[in-house]
């Protein structure tokens, strides 16, 4: 009937508004039973057990066998760490496949078959799934004995396919690899000529005394393309040539050549190759954001206007304002946009809008939110005024700014002084007692100001909510300090009482001190200029970090699986145990770049700086004696995995973020002059309207040519 | 008379050409004898001088006491310098002085005075003088014998006032410095926070065993400080935070927050701000180049035209065809240029040029140099022709390739095989052998390629002069071994005859053949754009590496002073006489970047890792320890050097080099799109022309207006 179809089209427009909302694609089924279970798929819960999952999936790694989830990372003192029995993570993991299940199965039927084929990535999740599960079935029936685990590999896979931004930029990331190759391609060129000439150069000589350079570094070839390598990490860089160079100055025109060459031009030329590929990355993809979104908009008012115009010829379509009330009371969205449009819809005076008039309606969602901050309140008595004036003033901040400074060099003096002493010649009283009155101020400094401006005015504000909350932590570990140690007076020095100790609670008031001087920022126009840029550009980051993830933890795993028999336990400590330590420490708090440097040289340094590498360990000569035996047997297999480490997460990934830096910060810096600093009006900015005034809005034809090659949807026109 | 007049008219006219044709300005004196003086000072002998003085005075420091132009760096063995006597090298340096007093009085007088008082170079420049010539007379005074010799610090200024690219440069790095202070305060405030919190952090505890932190890194206020600052190089990385990591791996959560902050983010920003300062540099520079081109033509257009029409008010001036030709005579101009602006003179049917005209017939000079090789021989016989064909064709030259590829790989064969050899073990046959004929097969496809092309055909192309020299080279080679020691024979390994041995002329032959495999470069078209933007690159560097060689010797030579007294002849070796080695070594071949990382932390590690340091000069452990009593009191000065300059050596000037590299790289990346490789037809491209389609012409009112205020020209307009 005419009331169920009605019924259905307000579905489908409420449904593609809300994708409009979400710059999703609307190319989805559209039938009763299919946009329910839509919306059911994109509603909070659902997306929200799905992010769990992964998430739970990825943390399993922790404490998986072998985990080292443990405080210290010395192998010496930790204790063991705790293994789950087998079955425990077995059965996690199931529980994750299923859900995942579900997900690829609904995620299949929404699309439709035929859509199904096309779509690389949801085959790929099929793929996973599979592999995953037989090699799940393979661990249990050996009682998770067995040593190759594929499917820890694979997991990150179910990040990757969940973020459409990811998959977007990987995307770019693929189309640049090209160029990308061509310049590794010339730096192993550059690498491979310089090392026959070096062994050339610093060939074996009669004079044992003399070849130091070639016992050193240029023993054979694979030693030469190693100390070459590692000179282009500039990690051994001036070693590398003392020797020759202490024979003859002139050996040290081959290494500068090499490096100028290698780390001057080539590498800085993949920063260019990067920056240039990258440059219109970000306006490309806010481009084909708003793209989708005036699509959702256009099709809803389709779907709304196809009913009634359906057999007339008319040139134009409307939409009544009846249906669109009964869409947006439907639909899920942000409460002030909603208002702002139903406010708009009532102002109007027709009764009918065109295509026109229902794209500019929602245009009120691309607009920036305006925070207003509530008024302060305004007091009767002459007296209160005053107040009111003067610690409402800009200059009572300014004067807290340098009271904190005050406090800073305060603090910065007692450490000075005390740097040196003995924990039981140290003397808390003047540092507890200068403490005491500077958060007296604050406490003062925060209630003159909430009296001035009056509470809501004063939250509305992050500087005062950072400034109000450190400021309260601060007077209740004080209280607690005063109440557990008493007041301070000369030669304040009790012993360890409660939770912590004195000299403990002293330190941590201090760190949060410290930490409260971050308020000045807001008042220095460059500091906040960078850190507005740093905040955006860690937005904009959140789709690289995340194929970072990825990449880190395919690394991780792979070493521990690659390295594990390397693991010979001797005594207890081992190299790769070391090494392992050192993996799983990068991924864990994701360590990028500069580590890798350090870790490549590690492992390529073994044959003569043992000792240098156990030093912190302080192991016994013996042992590292033993090691040399079994560490050149996988030392070219770390060489290799060290190298694509270095290159991919050291070279490439650093190289990616230089060049979203300067595209974000070459975008700000010109926008600067342009945008006057409104007062009292602070714009909640987005990457979209950031790009607003270049945007190109897509045409009618281009959207209506979309909308026609939908696989789903039927328009009448 | 008028004759006269007319004659100092076209000596003008010819000037301002000459200026034009330079790029430089006109704003000097125009009467006959400055004119005369003008075109004296700016010829190609005075200018010649003028660098050579400049060289000399600057090459003095490697000859001067302290001088270290030994072929050896290591203070064991080399032989002490030779140390010039008093009054050799002042005597020299005199001379430098007499030149450049002529050279500023004539470079004063040629400007005027007027305009003398306003230029703030010429006014620095007789003060360098005046305090140099002051110190040369103490210097003397003392016989040589003073410590303190500020002359040599000011020695860089003479080149650098003598470049205006330099000049010019140096502006633009002024105006960028306002933003990178900021960045550097950032940075210190970064490093302050950082460090207060550190010190809480890393506490002196009362169990020793776990304050390792405390003893390594952060002891006290200096310390600390020095830890995270050399943190910010990398050059400590994981090392500064594995005591703390051992004791709980949460602590690693402090020094990966800095270093993310500080490295990847401060850092880089510090990259984003120099790129966006200098993208419109390059752009900048020549567009001025561009206008005073114009601007000398456009005077010489106006003191040619002004005799004849000074009454009349017409509207338009004109120049006649008969003084251009005058003036073109005697203009020192490119004879290619003179010839195509006779050859449009001639064309030009009418007996006047109007001001637009006379700037179109200098056009000439602004185009490419178009280079058309000259033809191949035309045989006659059927034989000649094919062979011809044959050899001319460029998969000929692709065989060249491979068989040159192949070499590379048999040398590189037997390398490997022989890299653990003992020299007397070798057995240089197999080498010999393959050598001789790979050389053989050369010398034949030059002669062939002769033949195909004839004798100056092959010679206009670079690639066949950079072969065919090198083949000619390992002929001669190649027949001297023979000559001296025989043909190749199974077991050839005779004694040391001549000048070199078999086995280096072998591996002087191996290196040749490497070096000569680099032939295949313009082959392949990703490496030849590549080249060919590194060589623009360095074209554009000049003024950038001129202001690095002041910068350079300015620290080398105020190391030398500040840390000579720190040399205690201990033994034969010191401290800083190993710095001042290393200084000097820098200095010497300019090295960047790379290596200050290096000598900062040695300079900082001196407590711990002293044996390291001396590791290589192998130095007693009792030299070490006495060491420590004197390194500590200088070491504060040592500090603030090394750090000012890691700061601008490798801070500063690489992030500049990646702003040029990528302003170049991009505009010849956008460009390769429009241009198609045309064949046989070779541009010589000029950074000029690279910006040709994106260049303005100035107005005429723009050059009207500025001739005006010519301080020196009376218009008659």
């Amino acid at each position: 009937g005419t009331g169920a179809d009605n019924d259905l089209y307000i579905n489908q427009a409420v449904v593609f508004i809300e994708d409009a909302i979400q710059y999703r694609s609307i190319n989805h089924r559209v039938d009763s039973k299919s946009l329910w279970l839509y919306r059911w798929y994109y509603s909070r819960a659902c997306q929200w057990i799905l992010s769990l999952t992964i998430t739970i999936i990825l943390g399993l790694a922790f404490i998986e066998k072998p985990s080292s989830l443990t405080v210290t990372s010395d192998v010496r003192y930790r204790l063991s760490a705790w293994n789950p029995p087998c079955g425990l993570t077995e059965s996690i993991e199931l529980l994750c496949f299923l859900v995942f299940m579900v997900d690829v199965s609904v995620k299949s039927y929404l699309i439709g078959w035929e859509e199904f084929w096309k779509n690389k990535w949801l085959m790929a999740y099929i793929l996973t799934l599979t592999v995953s599960l037989t090699d799940w079935i393979v661990s249990l029936s050996f009682f998770c004995t067995e040593d190759v685990r594929i499917r820890r590999i694979l997991r990150p896979f179910f990040l990757l396919q969940n973020s459409s931004m990811m998959k977007k930029t990987l995307k770019s990331i693929n189309s640049t690899l090209p160029e990308m190759a061509s310049v590794v391609l010339l730096l192993a060129v550059h690498l491979s000529l310089f090392t026959m000439f070096a062994m050339l150069l610093f060939a074996r000589t009669k004079d044992g005394q003399q070849d130091k350079e070639w016992v050193g570094y240029f023993r054979n070839l694979p030693d030469s393309l190693t100390s070459l390598l590692v000179l282009l990490t500039t990690a051994n860089n001036p070693d590398v040539m003392i020797p020759a160079y202490s024979k003859n100055r002139a050996y040290s025109i081959f290494f500068i050549l090499f490096t100028v060459l290698g780390n001057l031009f080539l590498m800085n030329l993949l920063t260019a190759i990067i920056y240039n590929q990258f440059r219109g990355y970000l306006l490309k993809s806010v481009q084909s954001s708003l793209f989708r979104r005036r699509l959702g908009i256009r099709a809803a008012f389709e779907v709304l206007s196809s009913p009634k115009e359906a057999p007339a010829n008319a040139q134009q379509s409307y939409v009544s304002i009846g249906a669109l009330l009964r869409v947006l009371q439907k639909v899920e969205m942000d409460s002030r946009c909603k208002q702002a449009i139903m406010r708009s819809l009532k102002m109007c005076s027709c009764d009918q809008l065109s295509a026109a008039q229902f794209q500019k309606l929602f245009e009120e969602l691309d607009k920036d939110a305006i925070k207003q901050h509530p008024p302060s309140p305004e007091y009767q008595s002459r007296f209160m005024q005053k107040m009111q004036f003067v610690f409402g003033h800009p200059y009572f901040g300014y004067l807290g700014n340098v009271v904190a400074l005050a406090n800073i060099v305060s603090v910065c003096v007692v450490l000075v002084r005390d740097a040196d002493k003995q924990p039981s010649e140290r003397d808390d009283f003047f540092l507890g007692t200068i403490n005491c009155f500077f958060i007296l101020y604050y406490l003062l400094e925060m209630l003159l100001k909430i009296l001035a401006m009056g509470l809501r005015r004063y939250l509305s504000y992050p500087s005062n909510r950072f400034d109000g909350l450190l400021t309260v932590i601060l007077l209740v570990l004080e209280i607690a300090t005063f109440a557990v140690y008493g007041f301070p007076h000369p030669g304040w020095r009790p012993e360890f009482m409660g939770l912590l100790s004195l000299w403990d609670m002293v330190r941590l008031v201090n760190m949060l001190i410290v930490f409260r001087f971050l308020r000045i920022i807001p008042n220095m126009k460059f500091m906040a200029l960078v850190v507005t840029t740093l905040l955006d550009l860690v937005k904009n980051l959140r789709a690289f970090a995340g194929i970072l993830v990825v990449v880190f933890y395919a690394f991780a795993i792979t070493g521990i699986m690659l390295f594990k028999g390397a693991v010979v336990p001797l005594g207890n400590i081992s190299l790769f145990g070391y090494l392992n330590e050192r993996l799983r420490f990068y991924f864990h708090l994701f360590q990028i770049s500069f580590y890798i440097k350090k870790v490549v040289v590690l492992s390529f340094k073994e044959k003569y700086d043992f000792m240098a590498l156990f030093g912190h360990f302080q192991a016994e000569v013996i042992y590292c004696l033993l090691y040399l035996l079994f560490v050149n047997l996988i030392c070219r297999w770390a060489k290799i995995y060290f190298v694509a480490w270095w290159l991919i997460s050291s070279v490439i990934w650093v190289n990616l973020f230089v060049a979203l830096l300067l595209e974000n910060f070459i975008h700000k810096w010109d926008r600067r002059c342009h945008r006057e600093p409104l007062s009292d009006i602070e714009y909640q900015r987005t990457v979209e309207l950031m790009f607003r005034d270049v945007l190109e809005e897509p045409t009618e034809e281009e959207l209506l040519e979309k909308l026609h090659q939908h696989p789903h949807l039927q328009l009448c026109r």
